[in-house]
């Protein structure tokens, strides 16, 4: 059987998440169901990362397998006319060997995360980012965001019904940034790592919000890492800020 | 009684463009009905900018008359509380004298017009672009724009129902971009004057978009110019790609 590559773009707001739930929207049940139309079902794709409800993607992976010999091009094209209007997009598409795994092949995870700092609501990108009322300190961000890189322990910064088998993870890259946005000033954070843990981002983004907002120093931020517990980490901040950007595979299966 | 000057985001799609309407929502009557809550109205607010149904703005500016001499601060805080759930923010608030006057004192206003060149539909930006399957040649588009700038009668690329007393106006900058969207290749293009006639700007984007696809040469749109009439025009393009960008003061009143 062909497998597939598909490069996926999605809207979290309608999704319970990506993982396909019974009597609930996801976005692999909205991508099962298009494949459905293209082939006989019942159809399992499987995703690099599992996002949570709410959470959107701009270049999640995933992988399919067909029994046609499609070509990628028309295959992704036929995906798309059967998605919409969900906001779910195949943004490329490559055939892949037997053994390529979205999942395990998978060397790296690169998330976004965008924060707007302003006094007025979102119009364009309500639901696209967690709004602020009041500005944030980068560089202390920055130095906070600087305890956390390599490898640790991050059982403080891993939500309780995390199923991952250990709380040990490398963090390669965390970068916060001031971005001057399409309506307005926005603040960045970068996170790239092999794999993450239950609500990792979401929890470093909400703990390194209390910094930027001045309650929490730089080293408190390292304090709560090296607590080791649920309790020592900052509010979880909500999802809808929250895109997964980049997998990254030994080779850039897309081009 | 003291005059606010207004700068104004919003989403189009709701709405039947800036100007109140019987029955129709509109942005204008939004604001209105917001003031209306802070003060007993009628309320009758001014533009610089009348935007057509789908249009979007990122720096639209009115001006109102209120009887209470209010703090500008807390004048957009109280307008935004009321405006939601609308997609219409006032990002900034200013008092201004008497006779400063939203629409007759600019001087210049500058739209941005965003095409998405992909084969995938937007899934973040659906409704805010217009969504093209092909890629468009820049330089030829450049080359097409050229021919519309200074000083000509614009007859070509109005609308027949154009209310303008004279359809000569002067183009100060028709700029083609190619850009790295947030969710793919976008072309901009920056169109800057005194004022513009019904539907100019989407005329133009249309035409262009001829020229980008190669059916009509860059030399085309000058013939069309050349012809001052409007069957010459290209195909008017859609109005949710439009962005009311900015407009100018002899003064920057907000700072």
């Amino acid at each position: 059987m062909p497998r597939f590559a598909l490069k996926v773009e999605y809207q979290g707001a309608p999704f319970a998440g990506w993982q396909r739930q019974k009597d609930q929207p996801s976005v692999q049940g909205a991508i099962e169901t298009a494949l459905a139309r293209l082939e006989p079902g019942p159809h399992t794709i499987a995703a690099a990362g599992r996002t949570d409800a709410g959470v959107h993607a701009v270049g999640q992976v995933a992988h399919c397998d067909l029994t046609r010999e499609w070509d990628p091009f028309r295959l992704s094209e036929a995906l798309n006319y059967h998605l919409k209007p969900a906001p779910v997009a195949i943004v490329a598409c490559v055939q892949v060997t037997d053994d390529w795994h979205a999942r395990f092949s998978a060397l790296e995870r690169q998330y976004l995360f965008r924060i707007l700092t302003r006094r007025a609501q979102p119009t364009h990108d309500e639901g696209q980012v967690w709004h602020l009322k009041h500005d944030l300190d980068v560089e202390a961000m920055q130095a906070g965001a600087d305890m956390l890189l390599g490898r640790h322990d991050f059982t403080t910064f891993r939500s309780t019904i995390c199923q991952a088998e250990s709380p040990v993870k490398t963090l390669d890259e965390l970068r916060v940034e001031r971005v001057n946005g399409f309506s307005g000033p926005e603040i960045h954070f970068h996170v790239r790592a092999r794999s993450f843990l239950h609500n990792q981002v979401r929890s470093f983004v909400g703990t390194l919000e209390r910094v930027g907002a001045g309650s929490w120093s730089p080293q408190d931020v390292g304090d709560a890492l090296a607590a080791r517990e649920r309790a020592a980490c900052g509010p979880v901040c909500p999802g809808h800020g929250l895109y997964l950007a980049r997998v990254g595979y030994p080779e850039d299966v897309f081009g």
